[in-house]
Order: structure tokens, then sequence, then C-alpha cells
């Protein structure tokens, strides 16, 4: 059997290649290669790691490692769940990899969640490698569909409390999804009330980009914030998410429920309603540029 | 003139190397090398990076980057500071790269702060190669001490309100920095009402070392807290502070002194009030770990 190989894997380390943060480059030690492919739709690679477990990639971009994908994972789920005060029916577009489904499902509230993830090869890769996030696949009110977010959205309108989009970066199959005309589809998408949370990139890296994305998000939801947490592998160590309601007046920024304290001890790791209110504190610089 | 080299820059890009985070690098493509060479008590690199600015690295460590080292100086310096109500005098022990000393001198409280370094390289190069951050050397408040930490503090009991540890990580000449017996003598050097504030590592890697210092700190001071920021190019993003007064019943979370509004908008880019206290406010994984 041949051994796998990947060009961003040299002298047995993955290194991490992108336009997106150019003069930076995050690596990590490989133990072995676990899976390479083309999908129909971009580079698959999975490796184990001797530090981080096993690792998906993306088109040469870290998506989540087993050591720290609860951080993200928890943050883009629990922040728009816990600020909505009864969400029933739930919408993940992207989030392949099962993880967020696995937080969603965590909400006794939630009648069914619906995952649509435009790569099948994602979820087959994370069943087999992931098993503690594709664990989220297994649950009882969630529903797989394999297609594009966007024809789904413009065929569902009105009918989720919560839309979460868990998607790569603004290139390659993502593009689009930062785009004004997917925030006003979401938008139709939500009953009212609704919230929509999505994956928003890196204060420190593309501050430009969400300042966009939150000014064209300003002119069709009453309400956009920006909050952010700690991703270790992620570029420059932070990921941002951008929350907005469909209903003026209301505060994304604090919870409007909370898991009880025994809960949030035993089944998260990184969300707590102190984290939630934390998480939109933005450092001044972007403030200045991020706040209406 | 011959070209300078150093092991940890290949090809065009340099690669941080330690013990401390087993299987994971950060790479900063470098523009040119400016300044390479051993002190007494360490490696000295000093490159101009391609996106981050100049940067000093010691024993192969990142320290700071003129593209993000605000975010570090203000944090280390504002916490404390503002925690204090009126704090005149001043110790900082390393920080020989002067931007902890910037920061500082921002307080019109401050009568005098003083800079204990034991490695005089740092200093040169900075003046040198780190303007910005050296421009904490030429406020008239400001004193030089080029010697021990641990000698200076001896002889300096009851003297400070705050005193800030700028260290570098716990292996070469920092590794006694991270001692109860360092922690005792930072003590007695303080005086009544007055508070510390040391580099206290990264929760995502270092979380037992943390715990041990903050342990051992509950012996000998009455409130000891920890609070974390972003650093981009500090290993998985971030780095901690801890933070110990020895008056009973102080409450380090909340600032007790802030900035007027215009002076935060002009003068920082990363710390304001709010920063402050969500500073303080752990994800779970930690918080569990930590808090007393």
């Amino acid at each position: 059997m041949t051994e796998l190989t990947h060009p961003n894997i040299n002298d047995g380390w993955f290194r991490e290649s992108t336009t997106l943060w150019p003069g930076q480059a995050m690596s990590l030690k490989v133990e072995k290669i676990l899976h390479v492919a083309k999908s129909l739709f971009q580079d698959v690679l999975v490796f184990k790691s001797t530090d981080y477990g096993n690792v998906l990639v993306l088109d040469g971009v870290i998506q989540a490692t087993e050591r720290d994908e609860f951080a993200y994972q928890e943050m883009i789920a629990h922040l728009p769940l816990n600020a909505h005060p009864d969400p029933k029916k739930v919408l993940v577009i992207g989030g392949g990899d099962g993880g967020v489904l696995r937080e969603v499902v965590k909400h006794s509230t939630i009648e069914s969640v619906t995952l649509v993830e435009i790569d099948e090869m994602v979820p087959q890769v994370s069943k087999q490698y992931l098993p503690a996030m594709a664990a989220g696949f297994t649950h009882p009110k969630v529903n797989v569909h394999i297609g594009d977010g966007f024809a789904y959205l413009k065929e569902h309108t009105g009918s989720y409390d919560v839309i979460i989009t868990d998607s790569s970066d603004p290139v390659g199959p993502a593009e689009s999804l930062f785009g004004e005309t997917f925030y006003d589809l979401m938008r139709r998408s939500l009953r009212p009330g609704g919230i929509i949370c999505t994956q928003g990139e890196c204060q420190w890296l593309h501050l430009e980009l969400i300042s966009t994305v939150l000014t064209n998000s300003r002119k069709i939801y009453p309400v956009v914030e920006y909050a952010y947490s700690a991703v270790p592998t992620y570029p420059c160590g932070q990921i941002g998410y951008i929350l907005c309601c469909n209903e003026a007046g209301r505060d994304l920024k604090k919870p409007v429920r909370k898991f009880d304290e025994e809960f949030e001890k035993t089944q998260l790791r990184y969300y707590n309603a102190q984290v939630h209110e934390a998480a939109f504190v933005l450092p001044g610089f972007a403030k200045r540029k991020l706040e209406a």
C-alpha cells in the first residue's frame, strides 16, 4: 500500500498555505496522514497530529482539530441559541463535520435541526476520522441535506428560529456566503424574532471584510453584532461570529436563556453565560471600526 | 559585508522553535535579518517581516512584533494600573524593549517608573529596531537599571504601588520568575494596597503551570486573579496575566480608574474599561481549573 502524501506536508509537518493571511503560517506536527482526496468542491485532507488530535484541512486551511474544535462549535451554536427565547427549528449551512449539530441538540427547546452541506465528502471523512464531532449526525432531531445553501434557503422561507452558517473562508466554495444576497436570503428564511450567526473571520486579519459584511447586514437587519472567541489553530488564534436579528430592539449580547451550572460544568468546555457577554467586548482598534 | 543568517530562518521564513509548545510552530515571512547575536543571557534576533513589521526574538521565541505588540503592552500595564486607585511608584522587571514603560507613563498619577532588565542587549536592539516601543525609555519619569530582578527586589522593600513582570517564558533567564520565592519578593517590595501583574503564559498550553503559580500565589497574597488577551504572534494567539494584590477584599477585575473616552480613542488600541472586565472571564475549561 502506497503511503499517503500531501503538498502541505513535508518533513513530518503540515504547514497551512493560503493567500488569505500572507506572511504567516501555522504548522502542526504530523503523526500519520489519514485521508487525501479531491472532492467535487475542494481539496480534503485529514491527518493525525502529534499534539492536536486528528485535523481536518480543506484547501490547505485548518478547519478543525480534535483538541480545540470545542471553542468554535460551542460559540457559533450557543451565542445565537441562547440569545433566542425559544429556538425550535434550526438550520445549519455548512458545518459538514457535525460539530455544530452536536452543540445545537444540547438545547431541549429544539424540535428539529437541518444541516445543508454542499460537499458530501466532509460528513463522510468526519464520520470516519472525527467521531466526537460526527456524533452530531446521530441525534434523532437531525436531518441532513447535501446541496447548495442558496438553493435551500430560497425554498424555505419563514421557516427557522436560528440559522447558523458554519463556512470556510471567503474563497472557493464559501465565497458567496459572505455576500449581501446570502444575508438577505437568510433573513427571508427566518421566522419572526429569528437570529442568524455566521463564521465571521478574524478581526486581526480581515477587519475591512468584516466591516463590509456588517455594513451590508445593517441595511437588512435591525440588529447586527460582532463577537469572537479564541480558537488556537485558526489564524491569529481567533475567530469571529456575526449575529443578526430580524426584530428591532433585541439585545443579542446577553443570553436570554442559560444552561444550568451543572450542565455547563459537565457538557461544555468553552461557552458559559459570562463568556457569552464577554465575547462581544471588542478591543479598541476593532470597536472603532466595527460598531455602528 | 556578509549577509546575516540565523538557524530559525530558512527559505525566507522564520520559524519558532521551542520545547514549550510541542507539535506546533508559528512562521513569519522574513524581508531582512537585522540583528543576530548571543548576549550574555540569550540568543537575540531581530528581523524585518513582510507583514508584521520588525520582530524581536529571544532564544527562538517571538517576544514582540510591531504589528501586534500593543495588545500585550497595554494589557500588562493598564490592568494593574487601573485596578489601583492612585499608582505613583511603579517597577517593571524585564520589559527591556520599553513597550511597558511607554504604557505606564500614560497614567498621570505616576511619579516614577523603574525598569530592571537583566540583559542590556534588549534595550539596545529595541532602541535601534523597535523605536515605537523604545519610545518608553525617553520619558523623564523613567529610570533604567541593568541587573537582576531578584537582587533589586531584595534591596527595595515596601517601595512600589505596582510591580509589572514582563518576562519571557519559564526557561532560560526567566525560569525563576515563575517561582514562589519571586512572588514573595515582589510582595515584600509592594507598598500597602499594592498590585503585581506578571506575564502569565497561555491557558491553552500551560494550564497546569498557571494553576501551580496561582495556587502558590494564593498562599502569600489575599487576592489572586488570572486575565488574558489576544496576541496573534504568541503561541495559540493568546497570553495570560497573573494579578495579585496584598490587600484583602480588593476587586482587580473592575477598573477603579478609567481613561477618558477621547484618550482611549487616540492613545490606546486594545485596552478599554470594558476590555478590562472581559479579560477576566475565563472559558469553562480554564475557569474550572484556575478559579479559587
